[in-house]
This record gives structure tokens, C-alpha cells and sequence, in this order.
């Protein structure tokens, strides 16, 4: 295969063609599984190093919830209320349950239906195709592939479950968490933890019995801190019904009610600081990591681990003695 | 609280004395959550070095598949069918399906009551307590208390979803793969890939509509390559209806005749040697990622991070800078 063109994909993404959009990621996506020295690798550089003067201006919203919540829907609902207001959307849906999905697992997405043939809407599935850690790896890239692509909000949604959430929060400038009634009271929620990454709760479902009871239990318990669980900024509960569009607008509003409060005080570049900081280091180790795989055989690797393996030695003595050789010390 | 006496702990756990298994686990667990420099830190070498001399005997074995096959009901079964041979038995139920959990989701596991006064068995439930990766760090350390302990073997079985399949694999001497009638055909799980990771496979709820269905199609996908999967090991098909303790005897002996297959070509040893090996390369990469973390600062990430998110740089460029810094070059 000819090695692609990549400023010239750059510029046709930046024009809003869908397909140079697509292949952006595809090589993103292949660079990310590819080994070092491998020609893809030296493709997703080029990309990254291309993009890196047309991102910055997406509205990055993460969508994440137990199982079950309504995801899918309120994320497709979320879309046209976007589209409405004349907005370009990115979607990403990220599978991370499952090393072995070989592929994406969502395939054309029938319930995007009524977006897949709308030029201001790109929807792209992400799964991990067997290789750990490679969404959180390839994530970021295929956002600012959607970002300079125009896109003015790019929207992340999980699906399965895992540590799915904790990878929303640290892609999202704005990380919705669903809730819907019946999923358990607000003290379980609590307890699991996925409340504190909100930035904006959404309660879907809101036409079911005990969602009244979902809202209050959620507004009393950010009555105790403030609502605005030591952001500054007091996060708003809405109720939607997204199987018939309800809430979408007021979703909307919020959305950019908390893209403003970012915007206004530097929160956003501070979060993006922050993201782009670990991004780095997660880079720099992977290459490190590389680099002890490489060594391993002249380190004297299988020597050490034998030593293990027979009780002469535990592991963190072999690392001692690994990390020596490494680093060069 | 004061320092513990690891030394004093490891010989009571050698005793069979459950408590001390147990505190050794924590140690494990604490030192694994604690941060460079802890006393947490400390505790965990010094269990790890004392263990080393006394492990290598217990039998390690993974069970593994989809949700809803029966892994639960199988393990307990097994731990039965074990312990009625007089073997000191070992179970680990490790939950790597949330970082939320906040502790071992499955407390006493009243489906264990039956062994739960057995002094001939040790049960410990694992969960991330938040920490990404923490569960692959701890859970082989676990594995050497209990082996130090004196179990005879050590199962290891994985609760919900994600990536505890692979994790399994890259724990266990022997790998066992349930799968039960009416969970997908043969041609879904081959493609899921769950397949090629057993060691032995069991056909659990065998007294169901299909099962013999499910055994013809998985002995039929052995046929063709020999039954063995590239290993020279032949794997056999075990039905069993877990839930009247049926077919456990059957699979204790096809666990005995993997292991002696293994210790016969010397596999079991090598199969060791590669896990160790991993072991101190990710003890390694942790230690480096520490250090990174720890010059961050120093290193100009938060200036580099900074011209990411302008767009002066792409990460890929970031990580070259911050690299040359780390590694002193």
C-alpha cells in the first residue's frame, strides 16, 4: 500500500470530507497497533504533527453511566439537537470492555441511522482490537482528527463497561455522567464514585416513576458540598427523556453554560494543560517500555526471571537489577 | 500502626495459619497502592523477599469465560472436589471489572460458605480499589503468599468482564476456558479468540438443551489442528453440571494430567521464567513511570504540555523532548 499523503488528507479532513476524516483516524488507529519502527508508527507522527496547528477549538464532552442508562440514545438525541442549531458534531464511541472484540464492535450504528448520511456529523467506533491500553492511546489523536475537521463539539461516549469512565474524564473538557431511576439509590451511586467525575448530570429516563426521587436525591446531595463538589462551579441536574427527544435543548444549554464557565475562568486550558501533560508521559513511557523490551535479552532478562522462578530472587530485586541496566547506570 | 513482622509472618503463614495469609495479602495489596517512598513500599519488598525462597510448588490454575457460564459455581465445586483429596487449596476471585469498586465487591462469598471454615482452604476476593493496573501488580504476589502458604493449588478466577482473560493467561500454569450450550456458537467463540487461551476447556451445564452440540463443535475445532492449538498438548473437552457437583473429579484429573504434562517437557518452567520476566519488566516500567512523574516538573512537562494544547507541538514531539530529558541523554 502507497504511503498516504498526509498533509494533503489534512487538508481535505479541514474541508469537511468525510472519507480523509475516516482515513485520518484509520492511520491513527493502525500507527497506534503498529511497532516500533513500523511505517505506521512514522504515519501516526505525521498526522500528529500535521494536526497540531488546526486543534484546540472543539467542545470535547464525554457521556458515560452504568449500563443500561440510555447512553446510546441520548447521545444520538444530542446530536440532532446539535445539528438543529446548525452545529458540526463528532462522535466517538469507545469499547473498551473487550481485548478480544476484534474490531468495532458497533459496526454502521443503525440507531445513528438518521445521521450517517448528514456532511455535518461524523460518527466513528473505536474498540481496542486486542492490543491493551490501545484506545486510550488512540483516542486523543482521533479527537483532534474530529477537531480539525471542524468539528465545534466532539462527542465520547463509552460503551461496556471498565474503566471506561476514567478514560471520559481524561479526554473530556466537560464529562456528562446519566443517571436514570431505579438504578440504585443515590448513596450507591455515591459510593461507586462515578458522581464525582460529573461535570453536568443528566436523569434519564425522567418520565419513569422514582425519577423525581433520582433529581432530589442527586440535588440534596450536592446540597452538601455545594453542588459544585469543589469545582467552582455548581454542576446542573437535568432531566431528559431521550427516547422522545425531551431535555435535549436544556442538555444543550448546560453543555455550553459549563463550556463558558471554562472558558471564562481558564479552566478549560488548565484541564487541557493537564491532558496533554499526561498524554505526554503516557508517549514517553510507552517508548521506555519499548526500549526494556529491547533490551531485554542483553539485560540478562531470562536470567533474572529464572532467578525468580527458582527462589533466589523476588521481583523487585530483578527490577532493581534491570532498572540498572536500562538506564545506563 | 507499628511495622509488621514480615518474617514472623511469613513462617506463621507457612503454618497454614489463615490469618497471617491473609495480613501478608494486605501488605500486598497496601504496598501496591502505596506511593514511592511509603512505608506501604517497604512492607511489600520485604514480603516479596522474604516469600521468594518458599514458592514454586502450588499449581496455578486459571478459570475463565464469558459471564453466566458458571465460573462461581464451577470454582467452589472444584475446592471440593480438591479438598475431598486432602490438597490444600488456594482460591483468588479477582475483579478487575471497576475502579470504582472500592474494595472487594464480593465480601464473604456466601456461595463459599461451605468452605469457609475449612482450614485447608484460603479464599480472597481481589478488586482494583481504584488504582488502574493495581489488580496486575497485587494479584501475583497474592499468588506467591498463598503458594508460600502451602497450598497445593491455587485457583485463579476472574469476575466480570474486560481484560481478567488475559490477565488469567499471563498468571496461570493451566488455563480453563467454560463455556456452556446456548452462550453462541462455536464460530462466535473462536472468533472472540477465548478459545485459543484454554489449556483445558469445560462444557459446564451439560445436563442443558445443546451442550452435546457445544462439545461436538468444540472437539470438531480442535480436529483441526490436532486438538492441541499449536502447544503439543492435546486439550480435552470436560462436561460438567457444575451445579450438582458433577464432572469435578473429571476435571481435577485433566488439571493433574496438564501439570504433568508441563513438568514432563519442562513447559511449566518455562511458561514461569516468561511470567517472571514480564513481572520485572512491569516493575521496572513502574518504577521509570514513577520517576517521570517525579521530574515532571523539573523536566518542563507543563511548558511542553502547554504548546501541545497551542498547537506548537504535537505530542509525539513532546515526548522526544521529555525522554532526552528522563533518560539523562
Amino acid at each position: 500500500m502507497p504511503r498516504p499523503d498526509v498533509p494533503d488528507l489534512v487538508e481535505r479532513a479541514r474541508r469537511g470530507e468525510a472519507r480523509a476524516v475516516a482515513r485520518l483516524i484509520s492511520l491513527v488507529e493502525n500507527g497506534v497497533e503498529a511497532g516500533a519502527g513500523d511505517a505506521g508508527t512514522a504515519d501516526l507522527r505525521a498526522v500528529a504533527a500535521a494536526l497540531a496547528p488546526h486543534t484546540g477549538r472543539a467542545h470535547v464532552v464525554g457521556l458515560t453511566g452504568p449500563p443500561g442508562v440510555g447512553k446510546s440514545t441520548s447521545t444520538s438525541v444530542l446530536v440532532g439537537a446539535l445539528r438543529a442549531q446548525g452545529r458540526r458534531v463528532g462522535v466517538l464511541a469507545v469499547d473498551p470492555s473487550s481485548p478480544f472484540s476484534g474490531g468495532a464492535l458497533l459496526g454502521d450504528r443503525v440507531r445513528m441511522g438518521e445521521h450517517a448520511t448528514d456532511e455535518g456529523v461524523f460518527i466513528r467506533s473505536m474498540a481496542t482490537r486486542g492490543h491493551l491500553g490501545g484506545l486510550a492511546w488512540a483516542t486523543p489523536q482521533a479527537l483532534r482528527v474530529l477537531d480539525a475537521a471542524g468539528c465545534d463539539v466532539v462527542l465520547v461516549e463509552t460503551v461496556g463497561v471498565g474503566q471506561s469512565e476514567v478514560e471520559v474524564v481524561a479526554l473530556a473538557d466537560t464529562t456528562v455522567v446519566l443517571l436514570a431511576p431505579g438504578m440504585g439509590d443515590g448513596v450507591q451511586a455515591a459510593k461507586a464514585g462515578i458522581l464525582e467525575i460529573a461535570d453536568v448530570f443528566v436523569v434519564n429516563k425522567a418520565d419513569r416513576d422514582g425519577a423525581a426521587q433520582t433529581v432530589r436525591d442527586l440535588r440534596h446531595m450536592m446540597s452538601l458540598d455545594g453542588g459544585e463538589g469543589g469545582r467552582g462551579w455548581k454542576r446542573p441536574v437535568v432531566p431528559t427523556v431521550a427516547a422522545r427527544g425531551e431535555g435535549a435543548d436544556d442538555l444543550v444549554a448546560a453543555l455550553d453554560a459549563h463550556r463558558d464557565w471554562m472558558d471564562a475562568g481558564g479552566e478549560r486550558r488548565r484541564r487541557r494543560i493537564a491532558r496533554a501533560g499526561s498524554e505526554i508521559q503516557a508517549i514517553t513511557l510507552e517508548r521506555v517500555r519499548a526500549r526494556i523490551g529491547d533490551l531485554s535479552d542483553a539485560s540478562g532478562l531470562p536470567g533474572l526471571a529464572e532467578r525468580v522462578v527458582d527462589g533466589e530472587l523476588d521481583p523487585y530485586g530483578a527490577a532493581d537489577e534491570l532498572a540498572g541496566t536500562v538506564s545506563g547506570r
